[in-house]
């Protein structure tokens, strides 16, 4: 398994807000409560202290909020929840997205990669969005990771993100991911497998500390394919790309059959497994860490986590909302900053 | 989750012989040795007492064995492994097939079939069979399932087997099987889906005792399919499935999110999970009982579970078999028979 560095980073870790009326301001919230008993590294919140004032005031919660600059966050932090102006204020209620809600979190996401790209910050670490809110206000990116990747473009050139589910138990990453089934076959080829792959292979170094990862490749068919009995593609697709990496001395095994890959014995050989497409993926992690898998970014020149769920507009302002997921991201997003060479 | 009776069937249980060479004469033997210490139901090996007594010798096991026919096995279960003779000799050595490997195990299962169907046997648990050794060998059948299912055909038409696989925390069964992703696609449709939960239902009922069974039934795409931006065979194939199947009276739920119908709180609400294609099915089970899950055919006239594991042929003969999962569908028979009314 891909386990970090357990060191600190020395600057803080820049939270988005994400969509004001879900529940991201509710974990914020509840794993600020939780920073002594669990010892979580210092972080600070881009967003309206009001909006937090408001939803600590409805979620009976005492929270002391410290409306500082990034370069306070990591000093205030063990005494009040660092909350960083983005100019934008946030109107929405608990469930009810309004007008303001596009704009207030796109400016945390656009102000936390400023801050870690200009030093203030360790990594961004960004609460759920609703894709659906922003395309009403005009937003034009398929999503929130590919939104951080233009951030990222040199000449023009962006970067190929890579989602990777992080836990304790189990790393994933598919290939081919927000699409339907008969898309991924269309989409995946060597150069997909082998782009990512090496993507993940360099970040397990420089970002996990591991010097000789060890990536399992899944095959996209039943048994990985039965020797071409049950289909082709591990052999004119995946084994190709194998050799290749191979080649580049990074040990990637496979294609191996799904099915038999993420048992607890299985899991202990590999850092990574990389699968063919997202359910491939998904499925084992979230059967063996549903409450704290983490979504990694891998391929941005910044570490991004964030936590594995949506924005659950039913149970924001509740108190209902599980911080388990946001807190195993902070967490991480710790762990690979300190690991960073 | 599904789990039938825990009472006793009146007759044994008919355990085939499987491969010869492979590891099924090793995991019998394995079995019996723990009868008392498991409080195992009684079975029979249709088999050739001397390839038994051989193995045993190859593997320093002390077991009395007892030629009987099969109205002595269960008398004789509790001092002696019970060994009904079909007729074929078996003389392959552990891990190298032999001229006799074929003949051997088809007559066992023949045999098995025959004994359940004239109630000399409660319920056919068979052990691993080697395709590619039936085939050199002028069988023509797809499978050890297929070969099952066309005996229990009337004037003709042979029923549809469905495939089961069943351990205490999780009972799954894929819609399509032991097919490539791509011919999977092609293969769904509303009718096979309505034909399968068809069957996990009513013998959900029949034979696991389960009064009014919960289905869960997944979408094909990720997050299925997300109101059509992922794929539409959740709104053209699954969902109309599973409309006819509510008018019938079924509790079938879906099509839900692959991803998370798995983890530990979302399998207590439902007895069975149907999906879409074989890895989907196989990786949750593999991922939580990898030990210890259960074959189960469904769809027959009579009741037959299988070791979810292949003939093992680098093991056999050298004591390192795992016997998990053969006691496991032993345990299962027994249950399954002793609830069919």
């Amino acid at each position: 398994m891909a386990e970090p560095s357990s060191e600190r980073p020395a600057r803080p870790l820049a939270l988005t807000l994400g969509e004001p009326a879900g529940i991201g301001p509710d974990i914020t919230i509840a794993a600020w409560l939780r920073r002594r008993e669990l010892d979580l590294p210092a972080f600070y919140l881009l967003g309206d202290e009001a909006l937090i004032a408001r939803r600590a005031k409805a979620l009976g919660a005492d929270v002391r909020i410290a409306a500082v600059g990034a370069g306070e966050a990591a000093a205030a932090f063990a005494d009040a929840l660092p909350v960083v102006a983005t100019g934008e204020r946030a109107t929405a209620e608990p469930g009810k997205p309004d007008a303001s809600s596009a704009p207030a979190a796109l400016a945390s996401i656009r102000q936390a990669v400023a801050d870690v790209r200009e030093g203030r910050a360790a990594a961004v670490v960004t609460n759920p969005i609703a894709k659906s809110v922003l395309y009403r206000a005009g937003f034009r990116h398929p999503g929130h990771t590919e939104y951080l990747a233009e951030f990222a473009a040199v000449d023009g050139r962006v970067p190929q993100p890579v989602m990777m589910l992080w836990s304790p138990r189990l790393a994933v990453v598919p290939v081919t991911i927000h699409v339907s089934v008969r898309e991924a076959l269309a989409q995946l080829t060597s150069e997909l497998i082998v782009s990512t792959v090496r993507i993940v292979a360099a970040e397990l170094q420089s970002r996990f500390g591991i010097t000789k990862p060890r990536i399992a490749v899944s095959g996209l068919n039943p048994h990985a394919g039965e020797d071409g009995s049950l289909g082709h593609e591990e052999q004119t697709i995946i084994a190709p790309a194998l050799k290749l990496l191979r080649n580049d001395g990074i040990e990637a095994r496979g294609p191996l059959p799904a099915d038999t890959m993420f048992h607890e014995a299985a899991r202990n050989t590999y850092d990574c497994a990389v699968c063919m497409y997202h359910d491939q993926a998904l499925i084992p992690i979230k059967t063996v860490a549903f409450d704290d898998a983490v979504n990694v970014t891998l391929g941005l020149p910044f570490i991004r986590t964030s936590p594995d769920h949506g924005t659950a507009f039913d149970i924001a302002g509740t108190g209902k909302a599980n911080p388990a997921s946001l807190i195993a991201a902070l967490r991480l997003a710790s762990r690979m900053a300190a690991a960073t060479l």
